[in-house]
């Protein structure tokens, strides 16, 4: 199967890597940075490379040409242009570009060209919604869905304590949206950072979640009176970012500043960009517990989900390049075994509704050494 | 007596209209906003207006022409040209412009001109040196001076519980501008915002003091091993500064946003200036403390000196305007009493060592409802 990958970053890169080592796929990997691409044509000699501008639609469509599956892991302002080529061409699709637009407006497009998309296929959005679609498929009736998630350096560094593979304009865009969430059967927007809450995480101690908008396609798949999804990140860390916000750091109106005009993100953005940045070898690791509950047989039950994945030494990939990518590269192996055929926009929790395709998953995740534990409590 | 006072500001304003109603007094104030001279004119018709540029030291000559006596409240960058002009011109001074550089490269030149000029006549600097002097006078063997001071807005607002009659960017210097203090008779750099530590102030509760470089003169007129001047502010808004420090947005290097360079600290001024302007009519306190130990006939003594002050809701004038202008005005008042006569650059520390200029002082503040409250313990 030729399988081709948009976007050599730092998700992109690991993806093709492991999809080169598979038997039966030829991978190409596409971006618009060249020294990207010859970089991980070094570490893996059977890859092909395409220097491409992916903003380009026209460039996508000939890459799909030429592909059986694509893998989207373009940045996110692309993302819903470039899955949209992709249907066109009649390319299946596993996209981990996370773009804002809603996905389903292409649902009738790809049934008309039979194509199957896995939309949101990461870690969180990704395997979050995949286990908790498999919980709710589990359950008579489902009462609540609890999604906690967060990518962390190891080493806390004063004062961020954070840092990240993506760009701070993309992590600051989770602190300024407005949260989503189901509460008793009824969509309540709150402020990001919001309901901030103290937990405990084995093997990391003492994490603060709050609120962020995360749920994305759950708030309408899944019939649950109570949804929500929070970021984790060291204590501290968003009472300091909650001074920015009030502050005006994060306002996209530009400013008169000496006379010039200035978008205040865009200088919080280039001053956060070195302080925030995940360096080569620097040691990041990801937290994710999700938890539902509800009626099973007439008892109320617990499903729990724990994910503590680490930056891998040996590879040098990151955590958050692993269990997002990684997801994405198993999903591709999913597709290609035949275990799901269906035509149409499909996030992961419908994939949660088939026992084999989640199965699959985990046990595929756990070779690549992303674990999810799962737990089952009786709560009668 | 022909007073010109240069600056119509927060400050300024206050103190010509303080000084028009005194006796003897005839009053010009300067400044190149014609609309803030314009209120002034309209709420003391005495009082002359000269709508001028203070960055022109001829404009600054001819008005000193005009004046047997002159008070300095421009801006600091303009402060120390301004102080030379006016010496040049031969007419004595009451500086609260409070220059970065060092005053006493213009020590000759006063003497020469027979000029009385008294610098960083404000509250601190200003009433600090005079106690301090004071107390050090007092005492055989002076071993510490230590001076806690700050501007507070009454009514905390989260984040930054801070308000000013500064612009944002001189208050932002103190807390880069490297601390120097005395210790064990040495000069000692130490990083702004440093030793926090925590104290009770009656009326107000805790405030939280940290190192900032606020000795000026002291360090080289005072004879005591041991000096320190401290900041207060609310406790937790110098963690939050530190984190803007940190980074970045303090920094004073351009960097490209965009496609256009700006200075972080300018972008970061201006973000601060409507969130920490003191509005009118907005109720701020000065606290400040001088605690000065040693030995008096052989016993060890501390003076302590307290002053907390108020927005003055009859008049309007802010509580930092009160403290730092009513100083000036009052050594305007003893200037043209007689009781001060030395040519030469004079810190207030000097004439702390005069009792009956100390006394003046603080009968002169105390009608205006200034009031330091002085405390002597024997420690043995």
């Amino acid at each position: 199967m030729r399988v081709t990958v948009l976007g050599a970053g730092l998700v992109g890169g690991p993806m093709a890597l492991d999809l080169v080592g598979g038997e039966g796929f030829e991978v190409t990997v596409a971006d618009i940075d060249g020294a990207a691409l010859a970089a991980l044509a070094r570490r893996a000699p059977a890859l092909s490379t395409e220097e491409q501008d992916l903003s380009d639609p026209e460039a996508v469509a000939a890459l799909a040409r030429d592909a059986d599956l694509v893998i989207n892991a373009v940045p996110g302002f692309m993302g819903y242009a470039t899955l949209e080529a992709l249907i066109r061409a009649g390319r299946d699709v596993v996209d981990i570009a996370f773009c804002e637009q809603d996905f389903f407006g292409l649902d009738e497009l790809a049934k008309e060209r039979g194509v199957v998309a896995v939309v949101d296929c990461g870690v969180a959005p990704g395997m979050s919604n995949l286990l908790s679609g498999h919980a709710d498929h589990q359950l008579d009736e489902t009462d609540s869905v609890l999604i906690y998630v967060g990518g962390l350096p190891e080493q806390r560094r004063w004062p961020w304590e954070y840092k990240a593979v993506f760009s701070p304009i993309d992590v600051i865009a989770e602190y300024t949206r407005p949260a989503r969430y189901v509460e008793n059967g009824r969509l309540v927007v709150r402020e990001a950072l919001s309901d901030p809450e103290l937990l405990d995480f084995d093997g990391i101690g003492t994490l603060q979640a709050f609120n962020t908008d995360g749920l994305r396609t759950l708030a309408r798949t899944l019939d649950a009176p109570n949804m929500k999804e929070k970021t984790l990140r060291y204590p501290g860390h968003i009472d300091k970012i909650a001074v920015l916000r009030e502050t005006g750091f994060f306002d996209e109106t530009p400013v008169d500043v000496g006379g010039v005009e200035v978008r205040p993100i865009d200088l919080c953005a280039r001053l956060l960009f070195p302080r925030w940045k995940l360096e080569d070898g620097e040691v990041d690791i990801t937290v994710m517990r999700i938890v539902v509950e509800g009626l099973r047989e007439g008892a109320r039950t617990r499903f729990t989900y724990d994910l503590l994945d680490r930056y891998d030494e040996t590879t040098g990939v990151h955590s958050m390049a692993r269990t997002t990518g990684y997801t994405a590269t198993s999903m591709v192996r999913l597709l290609a075994a035949g275990l799901y055929r269906t035509p149409g926009i499909t996030p992961p929790e419908i994939l949660g509704r088939h026992p084999d395709c989640v199965d699959f998953m985990l046990r595929d995740l756990a070779a690549r050494g992303v674990v999810y534990r799962e737990r089952v409590d009786l709560l009668d």
